[in-house]
């Protein structure tokens, strides 16, 4: 082996996702997950958490239903992100340059073959704390805040996707991800798929759609780094009424402490409560489970994920539009 | 901005340490971080923690006293490797290419401006674990042991220098290494300086040497990812008499959760029970601490670090050659 | 209000269990739970946490299926003692003295009415570390174990019993228990019921017997306090084949992170992660749950209770006796 | 051995105490520890954590100087109460009884030999949750709150005395406490005692006051559970200038995961992260260290504490009376 990776893309910047509810959903991400509020402008609200260096990290935008806006990916560089528009024109997935939003200037959207918007940029805002929120903690952009369980950083998102095999192998060729960890289907293809620019077992994942929609979300998943912070999270949604859809927990797969809550206009949103493990070998073969093992894979100890885990994600499909 | 970085150091690979007394020194390593020996030959055993993926991590080799034998780096690739032997080449601090030790093949040998052993390395040797020592946990190379409170990999190593200044911009120009967090002396010289190749705040700090030695150890660290194991780590150091020399506390500079203790062979062992924050930034800004901030970097919450600690590294100095 | 309660039973001394299989059931209890052994004589075992006080909590007895043995209740004084078997004598489940067993001296044996085996005693014998096995820690009687995620102390038992509310009842009137929590059936009856001598909220629980069995043990609990490590038994719970039948997670009832594990004998072991709730209060009201109020009270939060749950105890009954 | 305990005394009530800055308090205790206030009237404001069961467990009152208001205990029923005020009256502590106050009853106050405030009583009034704080955990008296760490219960009061062996006696006598550890001088007095009347270590400490002050508090204690609360709060201890006097640690004493803090108005509150161990043994021998064995018994690992915990409490004496 040894031949040269593209390091092309950082890191997640930052998610937009849409709500039939933003009053709730807001609530939920500022009161009970501590995210606080940088700009607010027509139908939408940038969030961010506390330990989150930028502008935002989440945009939430008032739509008919829920379900993701786009994603938005940090280039390592401006000649790499050059590089990056260069190979998304030529993919066929390229649609073009947008001014920039808060928080960040020029961007390059795209889709993923299954349709998920997506853009890639490099001029960000960083964050300034106002007086009162500043800190002594040099590496912190601002204080800790006082109010829920606070959440530190926007860490992954996982889409649905018709077939995660052509989306993971967009991912990798044209903007440079590297596989991990994948399911595998008996005939060869990915039944999921999960990716990464970084140590990060993934910062993307695709999971097969099983409702046979086109474009929905999944999940978007924010970073505590302690286990106890889900339990204390899990306490607080109950007394809340927020829905707890699996976990405390143990992923096999990422090794990661989970948990899985509906925020009130109706996205998944994970918390992850540790660091699972990280992926420094610069050769690595990804692990892949068969379909025999995947009960491992999906659950290294607790209970199974409910069968709607399988199934739900945003927009809502009630019918499946192929056997699932 | 935007200029490209030099993405050909992976990661961290292996640390040698000298000890005095391997008995009591693999005592520690194997029954309290519960990590196994996988090669003993002549003067040198072979360690690795149960998330380590390549033959070794530790190289423990009996010497007249404490202190490094050497630092292990892998390249991102063979193509980087060779990149990184010629720039190593014209710096005047390169030695030579040796045929590898057990677990990897040839490695490059240099020096730190400070004197520290070096090598940098491609072809490894991955660990594949015997039987009854396989998992169905795919992304973990063996079962968890279960014996003491057993670290999952390494995590870094800090090295003391008499100017961290240059020795940090070699690491940077050699090696590509990004500077992430540093303490500012009032000359605008470095007093400390951490540095890492990943989105970990380091693999590789250089601290001053108070006692004016040369290419001394200050510390190798060990990950466990989780506060709880700190605490179990030190109740077991006090039961079985091993000194703990600070911790478990909150460090400023990474942030993460830390305990330092002094193995049986006289080198200081830190273990991390977090993950501290990650740097995805590809920009960085490296955080500046200043002589009036260096209280707050070095502990932000628990008691403030023994005088010993700025002092004392292997091999041991009783009088500083200059006035520390 | 202000009656005076009794106060003449001080605490769950010691359980015995029965093992088909004592080698991989003592295996569990040591190498996982890193319990000790205090003496081997005939059919028995003697085992102890490393925080019990006495000679042993745990006897492991060699029989044909799994089951309990029996309960043994440590009185408050002799003269306590002594009122609690003139009470029992005169209850009728009275079945005399015995001279006592390793690790204690006298004791009067008794049944509960559903026909569990107890027995209460005041003389006890103190473990005394051997050398080697000393701490410094003199409210800790021997030094922490090396050897699996070892338990601190015996904290409960919990029995099925076809009628949970006579024998609520007989521990109360004849033994001086507190009712803490139960489950209220429509009928105004007992399915389950929580009961203590202590602030905690339960040495000992009765849970309706499902299978129409006599005399059955639900489960034996032994307390860690702290979270992480039922995340770390379970962990090694799956590494080595040992089932795993719910959580880690936290009940309603008694707030305690709970652990559900089968020790390869066939009994199910509960580990407990924290200290859930203490009663202070001498005027404690007991908390009456529904059956439309049953779910929070068995799952706080987590996944539900896996229905062998309210089903499975040891002797193991493969049909019921009655329509469970 | 065998004798008869008293069990007259069931629980630490509530605790007052003063303060010169009850703004600066109220917040201290509200926003960073999330109690709740029950009644305000004059000069005091109650407090409770949201598993106190009664009306308050914190009474704040406004003082010239920081210090302590009075300590409330609870009987285990009337007729103890009856009991314990003829041994009080006897004693020639007693000073009489009052109407009672804001959540609870007649009480029969009385001091200790050196002077602290004490009371005793039964009736109290249980918290009942408002609209909107009622919870379906129906072992807790209200939600969990939203903002700060918060606390769950009043746990412990630690009391500086001149001489604590004849308090430590009083106690014993005249209430029926039990000694559970104690710092035995060499001239065979106590340096200092844990009493408790429940399987708590301690409800009260008497600790020798090295100013040679009288009726002084040491600190007030409330309890966490987890230790990730203790690392939660310094954080936001040291994000809002909230000065921390030490750990998170261990103590030998008790085993307790502590952290020490001076809340604005002057007192130190203690807030505990575990359940340390509990005692159980009704013929528990108390534990006596030496003055050799004192290091291991107040820090069992973690940084010594400050010479100040020694010597500073509340209201503050800024030059000893006698030599410390």
């Amino acid at each position: 082996m040894g031949k040269e990776q593209i390091f092309d893309v950082a890191q997640l910047a930052h998610v937009e996702i849409l709500t039939p509810d933003p009053d709730k959903t807001l609530w939920f991400f500022k009161e009970l997950l501590g995210m606080s509020e940088t700009k607010r402008e027509g139908q939408s609200v940038y969030l961010r958490a506390y330990e989150d260096f930028y502008h935002h990290s989440l945009k939430v935008t008032e739509g008919k239903q829920a379900g993701l806006g786009h994603v938005g990916w940090r280039a390592s560089s401006k000649p790499a992100l050059e590089r990056r528009v260069e190979a998304l024109m030529k993919s066929g997935y390229g649609k073009g340059w947008i001014d920039g939003d808060y928080g960040h200037g020029d961007a390059y959207q795209f889709i993923t073959p299954d349709g998920h918007n997506m853009e890639i940029l490099w001029d960000v805002e960083y964050y300034q704390a106002p007086e009162g929120q500043t800190t002594k903690l040099k590496n912190r952009p601002q204080k800790r805040p006082l109010n829920g369980v606070p959440v530190r950083r926007l860490d992954h998102v996982n889409l649905l996707a018709n077939d995660p095999t052509s989306n993971k192998q967009f991912m990798m060729d044209e903007l440079g991800f590297r596989l991990r960890e994948h399911l595998v289907n008996k005939d060869g293809t990915d039944g999921a798929a999960w990716l990464s620019v970084s140590p990060l077992v993934h910062e993307l994942a695709f999971l097969g759609d099983a409702m046979g929609g086109k474009g929905r979300l999944h999940h978007v998943c924010y970073w505590y780094g302690y286990p106890q912070h889900l339990n204390d999270l899990s306490d607080l949604c109950v007394e809340n009424g927020i829905q707890i859809e699996a976990g405390p927990g143990k992923h096999g797969i990422s090794q990661a402490n989970f948990l899985y809550v509906i925020e009130p206009g109706g996205n998944r949103v994970e918390l992850f409560g540790d660091a699972g493990y990280l992926i420094f070998d610069p050769d690595w073969k990804p692990v892949a489970w068969t379909e025999e093992e995947v009960e491992k894979a999906i659950i290294w100890y607790g209970a199974p994920l409910p069968a709607e885990y399988f199934r739900y994600g945003t927009p809502q499909i009630k019918e499946p539009a192929i056997l699932g």
